[in-house]
Parts: C-alpha cells; structure tokens; sequence
C-alpha cells in the first residue's frame, strides 16, 4: 500500500520535474506558463471506472487514455499541449505495483507529447476509481480552432477510422464476461474471423486511443472549424453544425472503417446495419472531424499526409435550413437510429 | 430527470455567460482570460460524496463548497479569483430540483466572488456523485504567495479559528444516523449545550466554508509565505515548513477557536484533550496559515482588520533543526498523537 504523500513525493514529482510552475508539487496552486502573444486554451475530460475504462484494465492503459483524451482535445483546436493537472481519487490505497504501471503510462505519453505534470489533487472515494485531467495548450492568439466557424460549401473531413473503440469495447468485455447493455442489439463476437493482430488493433483503439496531436498544425493553418470525435460521429456532428448554424451532407459510403472492422460487418452480415450504426454513434475513436473551406483542401489534405495523418471527406457543410442528412450510394437520404448521445 | 444536453445548455450556460473565453460551453476548450503582466495560477480540488460531503446535503450547500475550496487555495496564494472549470459525474440522472438547488448554490458564490464558469465535463458515473472543480486566479507577475519562502522569525497567523468544521461534521453526522469513524474516541452529542445559532455555527462551516478571499490582498502585500488549511493545521502547518525548510513554534494557548467550540470542550470536560486534538487535526477549515516578518506583521494584522478579517499570531518560524513543537502556556513542548494525515 502506498499512502497519499508517498504517491505524490515518489511517485507523481517526477512526472513535474519539467514544469517550473509546479513548484515541485510542493504548493496549494501552481503557475501556467505563459509566452507572449499566445492564447492558454484549456479543456477537461473526466474517467470513472466502469463508464470510460474497466477497473481490470491494465492501469498504464487507463492513465494513457486520461491523457490522450485530453490531448485529443487541445489537438482539435490546432493548439500545441503545454501540460495538465491530474486529479484522483482511489477507492483504497493503492498497491504500489499498480502504481508504478500507472505512472509509467503517464510518463510514457507524457514524455511523448512533451506535456507535463502541473498540479492536482488526490484524495480517497466511497465510488469507484475516478480520474479528472484539465489540460493547457498554447496557440497564436486568436487562433483557435472553434466548432463554430464553418461555412456552407466546407468540405467535411475525418481522420483515420471511425467503430474501432465500439468494437474493441465489445471484445474487451467479452474477455471481462461482462454483458454491454444498451446496445440494442446481440453482437454475436463468435462469428468474428479476426486474427489476433486485429483483434489487438481494435481493442487497442478503445484501451490506448491516439490523440491526434500531429493534425493540429494542419488545423490550425486550413481548417473554418474542428472537434474531436469523443462522443461518436453521430453524436459529434451535430454538435458541430449547431456552433456553426448550419447543416451538413454525409456521404455514408465515404466514412472510412478500418479493415477488422470491415472484417466484423461481413462476419454478421444480418447485423450488419446495426454494427454500422454502432460504431458512427459510439464514442472512444478520438479522431478529428474538420470542415474546411474548398480552397484550404488540397493543402490540408497533403499536411494532414506529411504528419502521418490519413483525413477523408466524408461530406460537406450544407445551408442551416437542410439539417443534417446521411446519404446513400444513390444521394439518397438515410434514417438513422439516433443522433442523440448523453452520458447520464 | 434532466438530460445531459439540458443540464449544459439550461442549467450551466448562465453561469458562463459573463465568460468570453467559455465559447458558451459550446466547444471542446476554452480560452483563458489573461492580462500582460499578470500570471495565472491554477488550482484543483475535487470533492466526492460521503468523503467531502454527504450525498443528502442540500445541493446549494455541496456546489458552494466545490468552488469555495477552490476559493480558498487561490486566495492563500495572494491571487484574486478569475474562473473555473467543473467536471461532475452524476450516478443516476439529476432530478431537477436537485441541480436548481445545486446551480443557486454556485451561481450565488461564483457571483459573490466574481469568478465564473469557464467549461469543464459532464459524465455518468456506477460510483457516486463527484465533483472536479479546476480553478483559475490572477496575480501580478512573479507575487505568488508559495508554501516556501518562510523564514525563521516570522510570525505565524491564522486566520478566524479552527475545529468548527470538524464539530459541525460531528453534529451532521449526527443528525444523518451515521457514526463517523477515526475520531479516535466517542463524541458525545448531548452533552453539548449549544443554542440552535450556535449549532448552526458549527454545521455552517462544515457545510459551507468561506473562503478567505478578501485575505489575498494583505497577504500578497506582506507574507512570506502561506497556505490555506484545508487538511487541519497539524497535517498542514508541517508542509509549510517543510517546503520553507523551518520549523515553528506554536503557542497552543493562542490558537483561535469559536465560542461555540469552547462550550463543547467545557461540555465535555473528560475529553476535551481529545476534542482539541480532533479540531486541530481535521480539516475543511479552509482558513489561512500564513507566515509573516516581524517588520510587516502590525500592517498586515491591519490589512487584513480592514478587509473584515481577524488574523491571531499562534506562533512562529524556528530554524531547520527544530522540527515543530507545539508549546504550552509554560512554554514546554507537549505530545500530539498525530501530525499525518491522508486521504487515501
């Protein structure tokens, strides 16, 4: 068992040793740092166990994706990390093997993305294991990527693949005899012919998402508006044409699947549909959707490529009064279940 | 109930709207108020029901102390208040009543203090209800008032007085059916004579603690170093001193307690060791513990009467080699059962 002041002084000091304002986590507050003629720009993302990350999931995991869901984030709004405050809360105290996996995947990602410990607060719960990550990222003053900001005409583009974290959340629980509810239908995980790499893949992208940090240069130089896919792109689109006051026209055979997951749609072809929905409505991918404008395309396109990041048009901003419509192969409207996603 | 989607747009909105940088809570992020020449310094603490308060507390009184903690390390730093981020996780959708009472609460502080809601999270949660306030204060550049900087000669202030959150924890408790564990003995209740103002004395602080904000100015003017007691001044006073690298002194005899505290040490005669003990050791005072020069020490009690606040001198800094010794009205040093605490 470790105690609260050993957690701190062994084993999250460190993880400051970069930040100057963290005054060592020796303090009650801390000090941002803050260059001329950039904006600080912050964000929060908070994960309880059993709602965001399984408390059997392998602790450098769930501190991974604390961070990297934060960090996808202040990549979505073109801005560069700059560091975090960390607060926990353990349901007991904690062994010290758990621990130093923790920390490890903190570090890891941390060291990787050059954004460090800042400050935070830890303390016990009743609860279950919870986490609340509030990042900094810097940007050139005004220069904030916005939800609100695109135009009709904008082409809409997505980066990577969309249903990996829905599939590898399945696969996860399955592994863990836990049931999902609320999925509205049965996945049958028997049928699905994958070998052990690509179940690796999809589970990986619900267990250690990766936040899109190279794209936010590319954001911020070409595209009117961008948010990160947290919530599903079902759920997420919306949210982003109601900040710009417009609608948008989603070319459905354009959304781009990975190839598991191409693999799981064949394998329970009468469900087809429905795992289709699952994983445009399903949260956890951290990818990025964008809108920008016809003229800022190619580039976009080509810096997205040179930062190792595939974005694909999968549609464009349409007038407000249009809504927001899913087309077919034919430009033919689709329904869908449910563009609406709460947490509660 | 109240949806997720709802409790942002209808509840939280207005308590942004005074936020340029808050996008209307309509954004991934959200960009932090700054002026040339100022730092901004950061804080976080979070508060988890039955740990920091009871889940049946009247939900005014749960969001006031979620910001008025806050509150109070910014306010220990010698800064004033700028904004807030809020993460809240909810274990069943909020009744409407409930987050009425719960938004009152922290509009009525966030306007007393001038510091408003920036953006922060929402979730679902399978544990219980928890609340993850990040705050935001200003300074000039440079004037953060740190742990550190204390130095042998000060003098040693507190602000108003101690153990009034402990014994109104007791008398809540109480009040709720439940027995509160690792008291270390057994209060007893009825012995306390107390009027119904003096009962509400006690609980108030419990339940809602006020900040000292109105402390940041004399403090930054004239300590050397501070910090708010959250954690009782026997687990907070060591960690002034060790990040000043001092020991202290401390006159027992001098140490502030309320009217109402001393009747329920009269009242229990045969234990009041014990009850003095557990309101020296508790926490959620949220008063301030500040060192001062003896050459600023007559301004500073001064500035801090002007502000409408008694600060009492309870001893003073020791050089290293002296560790803390808590004196008695002879000047010996007596034995306290404990100097450590820990959340976890």
């Amino acid at each position: 068992m470790v105690t609260e002041d050993e957690f701190i002084k062994t084993f999250l000091k460190p993880l400051a040793k970069n930040m100057k304002g963290s005054l060592g986590l020796d303090d009650d507050a801390a000090i941002l740092p803050h260059k001329p003629g950039k904006d600080i720009i912050t964000s929060k993302d908070i994960l309880h166990a059993d709602q965001h990350f399984y408390k059997e999931d392998d602790p450098a995991n769930i501190a991974h994706k604390a961070l990297a869901t934060n960090l996808s984030d202040i990549a979505a709004k073109g801005a560069t990390p700059l560091c975090f405050m960390l607060g926990i809360a353990f349901p007991k105290a904690p062994e010290e093997k758990w621990l130093k996996g923790f920390i490890k995947g903190l570090e890891s990602i941390s060291d990787k993305y050059n954004c460090h410990l800042l400050g935070g607060d830890t303390t016990g719960t009743k609860g279950l294991l919870s986490l609340s990550v509030t990042i900094f990222g810097e940007i050139e003053a005004g220069k904030m990527v916005k939800r609100r900001g695109a135009k009709p005409g904008d082409h809409l583009y997505l980066s990577g693949s969309v249903g990996n974290a829905a599939l590898g959340f399945l696969l996860k629980s399955d592994q863990l005899g836990i049931q999902p509810t609320d999925m509205g239908f049965e996945p049958d995980l028997k049928k699905w012919s994958l070998t052990s790499e690509q179940r690796q893949q999809l589970e990986e992208s619900y267990l250690r998402p990766t936040p899109r940090v190279e794209l936010a240069e590319p954001l911020k130089n070409y595209a009117s508006a961008a948010m990160d896919v947290s919530d599903g792109l079902l759920a997420d689109l919306p949210k982003l044409c109601a900040a710009s006051a417009c609608g948008a026209d989603i070319e459905l055979a354009s959304i781009p699947f990975s190839e598991p997951a191409k693999i799981v749609f064949a394998a329970q072809k009468a469900e087809q549909h429905k795992l289709h929905n699952l994983c445009l409505s399903w949260g956890d991918d951290y990818e990025i959707l964008s809108a920008v404008p016809p003229e800022n395309a190619v580039n976009y396109v080509n810096e997205a490529r040179i930062q190792g990041i595939n974005v694909q048009k999968i549609g464009k901003i349409t007038p407000p009064g249009q809504g927001i419509r899913l087309l077919d192969e034919t430009g033919t409207p689709c329904q869908f279940n449910s563009l609406n996603f709460s947490h509660f």
